[in-house]
C-alpha cells in the first residue's frame, strides 16, 4: 500500500496535485496529514517530515522501502507503476504535449503561485480585483494559461487531453485559484474550471480543505482569520 | 533528426541540461542556436523562439510534427525514445530518486539560481564571497546541495546514480555555478565537479561557451563586459 504524506489540504497546492492523481486513477494509499506550521526547523511540521524525506516538503510518496518527493517525480512514479491506468495520454505527441505543460507549471506560472496562493477556503475576489489592476506579470501568467488551455479546449473535449490526466491533476490548483480570487477569464476557461470541480478526486480534496479549521498565517497574506 | 533550439551556451542552463543529454547519449540532432537579446515581444529571440513554440522559451525540441519544450519533458521524451540508452537508472528506485532531485532541481535552488545565474565564462570569485557572505538562503541551498550529493556519492561511485543520466545533466548547470562564483564546497563535491566538468558531453558546451563573444547584458548582473 503507498502511503501519500501531505500538507494542509487548504493550502498546499502540490499535495493536491498528488492526491488528486492518486484518487483519480483510484490508485489505493494510506493518506499522512502533517499540519502546517511556521515551518521553523524545530517546529513540528519540519521535524515529521524530515522522519521521511530529507528534502522536508510535501509531498512525499512512500512505496515500501522507494521514497519519492516533488510532486513531478511522483506523478511519473506512480503512472510507471501502474502502466494499465493511463496517467499520461497514450499517444505520443499529447503525452509530450502534457508532460512539458506540466512541467511548465511545475516551474512556471511563479507571477500567479505568488500573488495568489492557493486557499480553497477563501474568498478573495475583492482582493483579486486589486492584483488584477495592479499586477502586470499576473495578467501575463493567466493570459498564457489562457492561451495553452484554449489550443487544447478548443475542440469540445472534457479534460486537456481527453481524458483526465496528470496534466489536469497539476492544474487543478490553479483551478482553484482563480476561482478563490475571482480573476477574469474567458468562458472556455469557466467552462473547464466548471468541470475540475465537479471532478470527484478535485470535490473529494476541496471538501476536506473546506472542513480545516486550521489557519496558517504564513500561507494568509491577505486574511486575519478563517 | 531532432532539431534542439537552444539559447546562449555561456547562459542558457536550461538549454545545456538538454543539449549535454543528447550528446552524453550520442542521440542525433541538429542544433539551432537563437541568440539571447532582451526578451521583448518583438525582439529577435522572441519572435524566433516564437516560430517554434508558443511557450516562447528554450529548449525546445522538435521531432518530426511533434514538439516539446522545457527540459524535463524533453528529457523524459528522449529518455523513451531511446529504451535501449539508460537515460534514467534502470533499477526502480533509484530512477524514483533521480527523478526526484531532478524534478527538485527543475522547481527548486531558487536562492543559487537567482543570485548565481549562469556565466560559464566569467570569473566571479570575488561576487561569489560576497554573495556567501551576505546570501543565507543561497548558503542553504548549497548546504542541501551538498547534502543530496553527498549521500549519493559517499559510496565513491563517480556519478550520482552510478553511470551519467538525466540528474546529472540536470545539475550540470550547477557545478558551473558553484565554480563561476568559487562557492567554497567541500571534497567530495569538488571532485564531483571536476568529474562532470571532464565529461566530453559537458565538456563540448563549456568549450563552445567560451568561445561565444555575445555579451547579453540581462543575464549580466555582475560584469560590464566580457
Amino acid at each position: 500500500m503507498l502511503s501519500l504524506y501531505i500538507g494542509n489540504k487548504n493550502y498546499s497546492s502540490w499535495s493536491m496535485r498528488a492526491g488528486v492523481l492518486l484518487d483519480a486513477f483510484a490508485v489505493p494509499y494510506t493518506e499522512h496529514a502533517l499540519a502546517f506550521d511556521d515551518f521553523s526547523a524545530d517546529g513540528a511540521f519540519k521535524q515529521n517530515i524530515g522522519k521521511v524525506s530529507a528534502a522536508g516538503k510535501v509531498p512525499v510518496l512512500v512505496d515500501g522501502d522507494i521514497t519519492v518527493w516533488d510532486s513531478l517525480a511522483i506523478a511519473e512514479y506512480v503512472a510507471e507503476s501502474f502502466p494499465d491506468k493511463a496517467l499520461w495520454p497514450r499517444d505520443k505527441a499529447a503525452r509530450a504535449h502534457a508532460r512539458a505543460i506540466s512541467a511548465e507549471m511545475h516551474s512556471g506560472f511563479n507571477a500567479l503561485r505568488n500573488a495568489c496562493p492557493m486557499n480553497i477556503d477563501a474568498d478573495l475576489a475583492a482582493i483579486g480585483q486589486t492584483l488584477w489592476q495592479e499586477n502586470a506579470a499576473l495578467r501575463a501568467d493567466v493570459a498564457y494559461l489562457e492561451s495553452v488551455w484554449g489550443k487544447l479546449l478548443a475542440d469540445g473535449r472534457e479534460y486537456l487531453f481527453g481524458e483526465f490526466c496528470i496534466a489536469d491533476a497539476f492544474y487543478a490548483p490553479v483551478v482553484t485559484r482563480l476561482k478563490s480570487y475571482a480573476l477574469p477569464v474567458n468562458e472556455l476557461t469557466l467552462a473547464y474550471m466548471a468541470r475540475i470541480q465537479a471532478h470527484p478526486a478535485v470535490d473529494k480534496w476541496v471538501q476536506a480543505a473546506l472542513q480545516e479549521q486550521t489557519f496558517v498565517a504564513v500561507d494568509e497574506p491577505y486574511r486575519q482569520h478563517r
